[in-house]
């Protein structure tokens, strides 16, 4: 193989897990007992499009860098002023706040990671704090070699620093790593400070036929699956 | 249980992996062929000798925090030039600096591991790097669900943001995480923020009968292998 790539960093949400069917399934599950009915499905993606608007409060120094469960929290208040949902106490929206840390996989991901562990050195690159990594990995067996990402940086992604923290830490150069992610941005960065790039297609991250079918920057490898990335790399 | 505990913080050096033998029998596989002739064992414990005062440079602000290979760099120059060894190239002194990333574990460590991750969350709390952790861990079989300690928190221990640090990604309060070593000031140390502590004994660790037997602080647990301590833990 032409690159020697020693490590693998993933994107989480989104490319390893679908947040959408997930955080609709806990809102559903939450709220229509209590007599709450909504779109659980536009509420998933309500309380995720306050998401790149949290992180950018951070990214762009007006608040400290704190974990993304903090972020989450904010935006599910939002969120729920939004739906007009009052009827939450403190502990019911702490709880649901920690939907996050109780998404699925994707069905390829489990076993494309394992296979890819036989070969490189495999970790998150995430925005997610690392508890909600490792609640992730347990729930859905992920085989992460360490939990890296932006609590380890300080900072949110697309920064730099979060990509090159993730390559020190591995004692690797960037281009001995390759960022996974089913977003063309990130990857755009992770390329423009030389990391190697892999476009994973989810088309239907947020709703059908709405999320990225094919990258739309330049990549080393543009896969359906991780098991096709495993077949790709040849491991 | 009457501690409810959420995650085990471990010691690596002594307490999960055998660091002396592994060390002597990396210098007698690179020194012997070349005929340098030596006790392997002195040289390993020289090495090692200089830890402390190294990590002290840090620990005292008298020199920026830098990954515990730099360290142990640093600390090979020294003990080669003790033990008059000059005959070793660059690679090879890289190669030899590694060798604590191939440290072998104690007998009872890796079932001991597996057996306590079914109800607890296991980081290493260790003063080595991310990366010879992970080294560790392959080469091991240890199931980590993240790796903490020294390079995430940016100072050594005993100094409490290390200890600190791994409780609060793993969004736990002191008193919901234990320490495990085999060295009773590393326990003393966390003891004192406020964490539950396991004393294993390791009483052969810098030689024959040269090893803690027993803790010299109070402790919660006091056991010979992380499989007693995992059936007094009741897992």
């Amino acid at each position: 193989m032409p690159l020697a790539i020693k490590a693998l960093f993933f994107d989480v949400f989104g490319t390893l897990v679908d947040w959408r069917s997930s955080i609709a399934r806990e809102a559903g599950a939450l709220l229509k007992p209590k007599g709450v009915q909504l779109d659980y499905f536009a509420f998933a993606e309500a309380w995720r499009g306050e998401y790149q608007g949290a992180l950018e409060e951070v990214r762009a120094g007006r608040i400290p860098f704190c974990k993304l469960d903090i972020l989450h929290r904010r935006n599910l208040e939002l969120t729920l002023k939004r739906f007009a949902v009052t009827s939450l106490g403190e502990d019911e929206k702490h709880n649901f706040n920690l939907a996050w840390h109780r998404l699925d996989a994707w069905p390829d991901v489990t076993a494309g990671l394992i296979q890819l562990k036989r070969a490189y050195w495999l970790a998150p690159v995430s925005n997610g704090n690392i508890s909600l990594m490792v609640n992730l990995a347990r729930r859905n067996g992920f085989p992460w070699d360490a939990i890296l990402g932006a609590e380890i940086a300080g900072d949110y992604k697309p920064k730099p620093r979060v990509y090159l923290a993730a390559a020190e830490a591995f004692d690797c150069k960037p281009e001995a790593c390759m960022m996974v992610a089913a977003h063309s941005n990130d990857l755009a960065a992770a390329a423009a400070l030389g990391l190697r790039t892999a476009h994973v297609a989810r088309p239907n991250e947020h709703g059908p036929g709405r999320g990225e079918a094919a990258p739309t920057v330049p990549v080393d490898f543009a896969v359906k699956s991780l098991g096709e990335l495993a077949e790709k790399l040849g491991t």
